[in-house]
This record gives C-alpha cells, sequence and structure tokens, in this order.
C-alpha cells in the first residue's frame, strides 16, 4: 500500500511492446492504449484480415512518426509458432527482446461437460493455455539468457478465480494460466522480469458473441450479474494494474472480491471450521503488507 | 456440519471401484483398501511388470472368493486410452460401469521453468490433467446415457491450492484438474454423479524420489516444512473422505489450511482492502454451511 507513494510507475513510452491477440478486441485495445502512450507496438493474430483493419487504426492514433508499429500473422498454439512470432517480432528492434509482452490472445467456448468432445477440450486448452505458455518459455528463455528486463503479462478471466458450469474445457486453463503465472512470479524474481496477470470477466468484444453461441442457458443465467465492460474500458484497467505493478490485475468490483477471496465455488466442509482455517491461511498474507 | 449426523457412509462392500494408477503409491494404496472393504477392484496402469506384482499384493487381501480382482495395462494419457481402458474394465462386469472410479495416475517432475521444453511441459500436462481428464470424460458421458449413479475422484496436490516456484509445468495441471472437478460437481449434481477431488502434500512413494531427482533445491527447501506421509496412510484419509461425501478432500493439516484459505501465494494487493474484499467473498460461503 505504502508502496505505492515511491514506487516508481512503468512507462511504455519508447517501449517495445508486443501484444498477442491484437488484431480485436482486449488485445487491440490494449495496443491502441500502448500506441497513444508512446511505445512501439507488434501486434499478432492469426487473422491476416483482421490485421491489416486493425493496423488501420493503430495508425490513426499514433503521437510520434519515430514509433514502430508492426503487424505479424501467426498461429501461438504450438512452440514453433511462438518461437518464429517471437523472432519476426524483435527483427525490426536489431533482434532485441521486447520490453513488454501482452498475452492477450485466446478464445472461449462454454458448453456442458458431456456435451465435449476430444477435440473441443483440447482446443480449449490451446486456446486458454498454451496459447501464452509457449510464448512465456520462449520469451523468457531469451530473456535470462540475454539478461534483458521486461514485463511478461498474462491473461486469465473470473473463472480463472471461480470455476462455473458451463466452463468445464475453458476454466481448467484459465486456472493453469493463473498456476503458470503465480509460479513464475517467484521464479522471475530472480531476473527482474516482472509477471502481471489480468482477470476480466464479461467483456463486450467479438469474442463474447461468439462465446455466447454456445453458452448454455444456466450459465448466462449465472452470469447476469456481471454488468460486463467493453475492451477499451478494460483495457485501461489492465494497463495501469502493469503500471502501477500490480501482480493479480483485477480492476473491477467483482474481480476484487474472487481475487481477495479466491475460494471459488468450492463449499466449505464445515463453514465454522473452515473459517478457521481460512484465518490461519490467511494470516501468512501479512507477510506482503506494504 | 450436522449433516454428517444423518449423511449416508458410502460403502464400497461388493461395488466395482476402477483404481487408475494402481500399480503403485497412493493408486496401489487405494486400491488395497478398496479389497480390504469387499469391493471388486480393477486396476490400470501403463507398467505390466509392476501390475503384476500389485495383483499379487491384492490377492493377498481380499476377503471374499466372490470379489473380482482385475488389472489392465492402458496408458491414459489419450482419449482413445481411456476409452479402451474403460471398456476393459466394464467387460467383466457385463459391460456395467464401474460404480467408483479413482483417478489416481500421474507423475510429476519438478524444475525451473527456463529449463522445461516443450516436450517436458506438455508430458507433465499429461500427467497432471489429461491422463484424469480423459476418463472423466469417456466415463461420466457413459454414465449419463446409461443414467448409472456412481462416484469419480480425482486428484491434484498442495499445488493445486498453492502453487511454488519449481513447479511451473506441474502446478498448472494440478491447478487445472481443480478447476474441472469444481466445474463437475456443479454440472454434475444433475445426474446423481459424485465428483470428489484430493489434494495430498508429500508423500513417500517411488513417484516421490524420481520427483525429488528433478526438484530445485529451492523447492526441497521451502517443502521441508511438510512432514509427510505414506502412501498406506493417505490413503486412508482420501477414502474416509469419499465415504463421507467430502468434495475437496485434505485429511491433513497443511491440506485444510490451504483448502480453506486457498489464496495461494499470490500476494495482496492492498492487504487491509484485501481483508474486506475477502470477507465479503467468504460471506457467499455461509450458503453451504451444514
Amino acid at each position: 500500500m505504502l508502496g505505492r507513494l515511491w514506487a516508481k510507475y512503468w512507462d511504455p513510452k519508447g517501449k517495445h511492446c508486443y501484444v498477442t491477440g491484437g488484431s480485436s478486441g482486449l488485445g487491440l485495445a490494449v495496443a491502441k492504449l500502448l500506441v497513444l502512450k508512446g511505445a512501439h507496438v507488434s501486434v499478432v493474430s492469426r487473422n491476416a484480415q483482421r490485421l491489416e483493419s486493425a493496423m488501420k487504426e493503430l495508425e490513426t492514433v499514433r503521437i510520434s512518426q519515430d514509433q514502430v508499429l508492426k503487424s505479424y500473422s501467426y498461429d501461438l498454439i504450438t512452440a514453433t509458432g511462438a518461437r518464429e512470432a517471437l523472432d519476426a517480432v524483435c527483427e525490426p528492434h536489431q533482434g532485441r527482446n521486447p520490453d513488454a509482452i501482452f498475452m492477450l490472445a485466446g478464445s472461449c467456448h462454454p458448453r456442458f461437460f458431456i456435451e465435449e468432445t476430444e477435440e473441443t477440450m483440447k482446443t480449449q486448452m490451446d486456446q486458454t493455455y498454451w496459447v501464452q505458455a509457449w510464448t512465456a518459455l520462449e520469451a523468457s528463455k531469451r530473456m535470462v539468457r540475454d539478461k534483458s528486463k521486461g514485463k511478461i503479462v498474462f491473461h486469465s478471466a473470473y473463472i480463472g478465480y471461480i470455476t462455473l458450469i458451463g466452463y468445464a474445457a475453458y476454466g481448467p486453463g484459465r486456472m493453469a494460466i493463473r498456476a503458470l503465472a503465480d509460479t513464475l512470479r517467484q521464479e522471475f524474481l530472480l531476473y527482474d522480469i516482472d509477471i502481471h496477470i489480468a482477470f476480466p470477466g464479461t467483456m463486450y468484444t467479438p469474442g463474447y458473441d461468439i462465446e455466447n453461441a454456445t453458452k448454455p442457458k444456466i450459465t448466462l443465467k449465472i452470469e447476469e450479474t456481471d454488468p460486463g465492460v467493453t475492451a477499451d474500458q478494460y483495457a485501461k484497467g489492465l494497463l495501469q494494474g502493469v503500471q502501477s505493478g500490480d501482480f493479480h490485475i483485477s480492476p473491477d468490483l467483482l474481480g476484487n472480491i474472487f481475487r481477495a477471496s479466491m475460494r471459488g465455488v468450492t463449499p466449505s466442509n464445515n463453514f465454522f471450521v473452515d473459517s478457521l482455517w481460512n484465518f490461519i491461511g490467511r494470516s501468512s498474507d501479512m507477510a506482503y503488507v506494504r
């Protein structure tokens, strides 16, 4: 808390920021904000056509002719794709690693578990976990090798805190990526690499409409209480969290409640005894008072 | 809490219990207990040689000549493997689905993230998540189709509650399997299928020695505070949890603290404000008082 008074606010100006999933939705919104703040921005996405229109949008908000704005089409769900994309993105910057990587690619296809297939299960793990894990693995190895500082920003979702019926294929990847970020925060204290992870809820993006097409009615009903935000609104909160140095970023009411309790929907075995366990568990958290 | 007074204690006697990873460690320990309690037990594991010696052990503890004790060698990290194993296991039981499935196969290979490779990352996801997810998918579809009640028991680990340096490849799968179990508990209330998930810590098994061979020194140091248990000890707690109807099973001190707080090692953004969020988040838990 007090840390905020003297903490250095991270400034993207003049930094090379690599944004995955940067052609639409949250990725594009974050890329735009970064351009507005004077960063060099590289966006990667699968869809070449969407990339083209995204680049036009980014060009309209550039604040200096010196800003390097580039786009590349790669599929990041394999280690090879992640490696090739990173090579391409670094090329106009004399091969130097990006100063910040915003991993915002992904997609969500909810349905009941008993309607899942081998393919849908694998696809959701690819789109929630591997699409970020491979870039993180490749980038962090290079950063450690080159002794370059930097930021790696993951994204999960409310579902990474509280799992919910309808997300049997999606939720595991969202929680897995949280676990990866949590682990890397510890390991990368050694290397001056900052880890962040954002937890958006309902966000009105093109992906949200796709998601709702397969979403079970019960899941839609439960989610009615989430007022939702636009990608632009969420991007602001996300970037502010990154600039302030927050690790888990949840710039909204529900996200904060989920983050701080993080019990999810696991029922207590015994509420009163569990309150005691909870008190003990949380007391270790005092070590982090700042 | 009061529920315990009138809750029906589940009795494995005469039930068909399918145990994956049943040839050693926790799987074998649970299989033995189930045999001792009069269940029909099928064990599946990759290693045919170990299966043979496991079967000899199980035969020594049978309490009736009517008990059907069988073993099968399958690799369960693919959907096909899970399907074929399930077919084989059901065959001596007139094709009926198992009454309870204990998914205890898996392995752990800790190391620093920057030492992970594409292969080690994939293997750990296979051994923590897919090895259970495919069996759960295949079995639950059959159970819903056949309207057969039953129990599906997953296993995670302390690391599924609190991630830790050294477990960058293992932790995500352990948290993913928790997310899957959490989601299925909700969905399967519809079908009278009970979901359970166990969270062991240090357990002195053959797998523990393999795990320590690659474990970073800092991880070993942190884990010194965990006294550890034998597989037989843990199996007792696990089975008791299943019989009592506990969803998250953590029969030891550290497991309970981690379970009830479940904040893991994510630092607070602001301890005092987060305590308020935590209070709000936990108050919803009152709904589960029993």
